[in-house]
């Protein structure tokens, strides 16, 4: 990993462009350093200002009395290409340009004067954050290399939250919150147009810092995988958890970001994929970046096994309304709610009033106004239990008449001593401070309550199955390819060792017979064999259901016709032997521009577009990988052991995708895309999955 | 609809149990009365002290100067019995019971006691509020006859919403969101047990009044359709929307539901359908009660036709990566963008810093900030855009530096002159307080902007489309059910219009063959027909693609042997030609406990019950309904032309499911449950549906 402590922690700072007024772009830096503690020497460059802010100002970066450590750069076009080249030849080790019109427009001269700073930064080293950026801050030396107004709106403070965004606003929304909380944050970066270091890149240096305990990312494109693959290493060495949003995930988002900052938004099920195997959660809107930041603070992402299983959720409330809803809330996010033992529930008993419900969720009725006790007495009965392994309590009602301080301390030490995650939901924000006061999680409803604990217990397993997990390859789409037709298709599966249906490539309507006669008179299928049509049902050019020979033969002349007026004058015709009475699932893979070997699993046949049910899965995984694909998807129910019939024989399944990925990480691999649909996948064990149909691209323009 | 209207303005009230201390249960009500401006005459009933709060005491219901118009009960048990049957003696009008322990208790003694007051009420037409009710509050006439915690720690003020809730908590919540972000609330009950008057029928006496402008309800069950029926007339004739929660969605939820109020909460793809025909509002959390509540008081849910298509939603923003993640958001809530005219293009190029890019979504930039002026200078001509029906505006980023105030007033002026509704998302609260001043809606963030835009948006859907359908049956399932074996069953579907495959039921395997020549050689199906198995597949009594009389004749013996085995002595065999090349779908019917006549279409096929992909709608209802419904599913994209296939018959599939639905409400119908699965659907205009296989109830115990 690249040093960029130096961004962080500089020994001294040159502003060029800078301004005596505070409200400036220029001046915003200088006031921040001021008055934020920042220690190193800070050289303001203005040629025409003897005096800026209160410090002496230099005509330029040549005349400072040393080479500054970093340098803001505040002034626009060809002048920060010439500020970026001085302080490149001076040795300056990084540059965080805030001016904008360079990359991100459309504007030529914008773009050159871009490609002009890198180049000169590269000839030296130098490293450049920007163009186009809000700016760097780090709370812990001072260091203030920004513009950010949420630092004039809300004071910072440091602590265990980094903060890292293409987007400027995307850095200072976060940390207002965060702040409006009375969260720490250590750093507040945004970068811009990513022209040099990445956000990621960034993101991975910040995650190394030991006080950092959560990173809040917000990122555009991810040009750079590798980048973001280093950063959840770093990550989960140190048991960071990361939260990150990636914007475009519709086909509108996408053009947004296009004119946004050029970004190249990417495909969202392949981004999905990519987080989750880096045990990177992927937040969806921009509120829940921060909604679970309390629950991570007390730690309760630990990376934990999904086997953990057996225990579930208890819900804690004065109100059986609440009891309801919160109940409601955790069925929406699969958690199961806990049983409780019968020693539990004797013990609740007699805690609670006369008639209340011993079972999960608890009420303890509105007897909590008259007897502010009842939390203290119930919560250590349910912290004992072993099948509880996360609690919300929602109190929705309090105030006046109602101890609220000692509710406060028992929901607290309960938190404590039972070491599982709680999520307190209180809708008045009054009674709600004392709790978060106490050092609570407080959430301002049951669902939010509810969505942030099905959020860090998800993440903690995704996070245990990350490391481990070996880096993705660099094969990227070739700059042409080769389509096979369906019996090479078909053999190129099979040479990996997938199962393929014995299809018979024949030349005309006899050898077509004397293939059906050779596969024993079973049912067969008779198909045109020709690359040049892609549809081919559509045209008729797939029987379906021939039993005798007379069939065969008609069909495999009428196809050879169709294929012949439709312009393939040598189409073969394809025999095969129909596969019933199996479940239609799908297996593909392919090389995407970003992320490159890409393969899918999911139900198959025809509705696979009209009605997606798929999963994206990065080689390299593993079969259990593939497995818990598997289990994701909206078909799996059917796949389990129905009416009688045995289940379905997922690993045959399986193994076709881990086979795939292995293929399409393999150096000297020249397969460019794979999509086996219909894979007509039996029930028993063993029974085994064939594909029946296959489209196979290769690199290149020549045979494989 | 009665009149519950003494209520809400009270003559004159009783406090019995009143209490000198008003954080007690007895006190509360004589303390909200005396300070919020009730001006009738206030009774406290307390035998043992002359004064309460300031006012003289009464020993005892009997002893006052005048019947009092309603009374607040406070004492426990065996008392509040007695309080109620004096006022019922008396002739008070109404009583609000807010004391615990009856019906909503396992324990007799509080059950008997439920059932006494109300057979007292009833002797004389007094209407009993409760038991277990916080109690009802009336901010316009200053009743509340209620102890709400929430009016102490938020001070009432008269406005355009009407809160009404079984659950003392579930009122509370609403009232306090709604209060701290300064809308008044008018009325804010809570009905606890609903003995007698149920918060449906509250609610619409409460909507009735013309004060009232939103009403948030909430409900535990529904064992009354009616009185939501009712409601929801008044609701409509007067325009007022309702956003309704009604918990008890999940297992979980419904198990807490029962232990809470006692109430059996209703299935929940029943209540959606009930709520969605009378155009109410089904919210799932409670912050969702009151989260677009902005915008409806701003009329943005105005009855609407999902035909005024072609138009969308305009994205504006200071920030880039807000524009992309408002598209986002609108993609997730199937929201279209709005696409501009060239004509606002080029106006949006004249008004724009160069560069900026001119479609939708809209980045005003950073540029924001040096001038303020800009989105008073591109507003007006999204407003002016034809393809614009409602607008996002994000603003995550302003404070010093910004002319908050102004941005603030052009914002207001756009939503006033284009009419369309507008939500603001803001981060910082203190710059959102500007906005809300200036009467805009504002969000904490861009995903609960655009969520909220398209609540209203689809509400205004199905509030347009509620009018002029009827009233629900009032069929219930009977004592006992007879159950056709499948001959009778598609006859009996027969005999209703549906159109079902040709079976012929047969006594032996000669009849069998007979039947299978009778068709002609086609491939047919042979099955046992019995009612006493169910699942016959499972038991292989269903045999697939037979071909050959010798086949047939096999398979009839099979079958025939097989139910003899599983105690069948008299089953027949069917015959039936297969039918294939068609979707999978299924229709089905059958009695809600608590609805009444309930129809069922959706995907079908052995999956129906693993991954369930279906649709409810209450009868009577049209066929726009029913294509609405089969549109809303996830297999609608499968039912439009395919690769060159037809569209499927989607009308014929309509068909059935009025015809169904008609039967269902038919006076003297004994059709007590239909499933009939798979239906057949056929590609192309006329092409028609075809149930082959269904299974028919019927009530009572014998033949249809």
């Amino acid at each position: 990993m690249t040093d960029l402590s130096f961004f962080h922690t500089p020994g001294s700072v040159a502003v060029i462009g800078a301004s005596d007024n505070p409200d400036k772009i220029g001046g915003r830096p200088i006031e921040y350093m001021t008055t934020l503690g920042y220690r190193g020497a800070l050289y303001p460059v203005n040629p025409s200002r003897p005096m800026i802010q209160g410090l002496p100002a230099f005509g330029s970066v040549d005349s400072l009395p040393e080479v500054p450590e970093v340098a803001v750069v505040a002034v626009p076009g060809q002048a920060a290409v010439d500020a970026v080249e001085t302080c490149a030849r001076l040795g300056v080790r990084g540059c965080v340009v805030m001016s904008s019109g360079f990359g991100e427009t459309p504007d030529p001269d914008g773009r050159r004067c871009q490609e002009e700073m890198l180049r000169a930064a590269r000839r030296t080293g130098m490293r450049i954050v920007g163009p186009n950026t809000q700016g760097l801050a780090s709370f812990g030396s001072g260091a203030v290399l920004g513009f950010s107004t949420m630092f004039t709106e809300l004071p910072p403070a440091d602590g265990p939250v980094a903060v890292v965004s293409q987007s400027g606003a995307m850095c200072s929304v976060p940390y207002g919150v965060l702040r409006r909380r009375g969260v720490g944050v250590r750093y507040a970066h945004a970068t811009g147009n990513d022209a040099d270091v990445s956000a990621a890149e960034l993101a991975a240096a910040v995650v190394a810092d030991p006080a950092v305990r959560l990173l809040v990312l917000y990122l555009e494109d991810i040009r750079h995988p590798a980048a973001v693959e280093e950063l959840a290493d770093v990550a989960t060495s140190r048991g960071v958890p990361v939260v990150a949003l990636a914007g475009g995930r519709s086909a509108g988002g996408r053009r947004a970001a296009a004119s946004h900052t050029g970004a190249l938004a990417n495909e969202t099920r392949v981004v999905d994929a990519f987080f989750e195997r880096l045990g990177i959660w992927r937040a969806r809107h921009s509120a829940d970046l921060t909604a679970a930041v309390d629950l991570y603070l007390q730690g309760a992402a630990q990376p934990r096994s999904p086997a953990a299983g057996e225990q579930g959720l208890a819900i804690v409330s004065n109100s059986g309304a609440i009891c309801v809803l919160a109940a409601d809330a955790a069925a929406d996010h699969d958690l199961d709610l806990a049983t409780f033992t019968t020693h539990s529930r004797e013990r609740l008993g007699a805690a609670l009033p006369a008639f209340a419900a011993t079972a999960n969720p608890v009420d303890v009725t509105a007897a909590l106004m008259t007897d502010s006790s009842l939390f203290g007495k119930v919560l250590p009965v349910i912290g004992a239990d072993p099948g509880v392994d996360a609690c919300v309590v929602g109190i929705p009602v309090a105030g006046r008449g109602y101890d609220v301080a000692t509710i406060a301390a028992d929901v607290r030490a309960f938190a404590q001593d039972s070491g599982v995650p709680v999520a307190v939901a209180i809708a008045q924000p009054d009674v709600g401070a004392v709790f978060r006061d106490a050092g609570l999680a407080v959430f301002d409803d049951e669902g939010a309550a509810v969505a942030a604990l099905a959020q860090v217990r998800r993440h903690g397993e995704i996070a245990a199955a990350a490391p481990g997990r070996g880096r993705l390859s660099t094969r990227r789409p070739g700059a042409s390819v080769h389509t096979l037709d369906e019996a090479d298709s078909l053999a190129a599966l099979a040479a990996l060792g997938l199962a393929t249906v014995a299809a018979t490539r024949c030349a005309d309507a006899d050898a077509a017979v004397a293939a059906f006669d050779a596969l024993g008179g079973v049912p067969v299928v008779v198909k045109g064999c020709t690359a040049a049509i892609t549809h081919k049902s559509d045209l008729g050019l797939v029987r379906l259901g021939l039993t005798d020979a007379e069939e065969v033969a008609r069909a495999a002349r009428d196809v050879v016709d169709i294929m012949a007026r439709n312009g393939v004058a040598e189409g073969a015709v394809l025999v095969a032997p129909m596969v019933r009475g199996a479940l239609e699932v799908m297996v593909g893979a392919h090389l995407d521009p970003s992320f490159g070997p890409v393969v899918v699993l999911g139900a198959g046949g025809t509705g696979v577009e009209a009605v997606p049910d798929v999963r994206v899965l990065l080689p390299p995984f593993t079969a259990a990988d593939a497995r818990a694909a598997v289990a994701s998807l909206r078909m799996a129910p059917l796949l389990g052991p129905v009416r009688g019939d045995a289940a379905a024989d997922v690993d045959a399944w399986v193994d076709m995708a881990v086979r795939l990925g292995r293929e399409m990480v393999r150096p000297g691999s020249r397969i460019a895309s794979v999509d086996a649909n219909p894979v007509m996948l039996h029930r028993g064990v063993g029974a085994g999955a064939v594909a029946v149909d296959a489209l196979v691209l290769v690199d290149g323009g020549a045979e494989l």
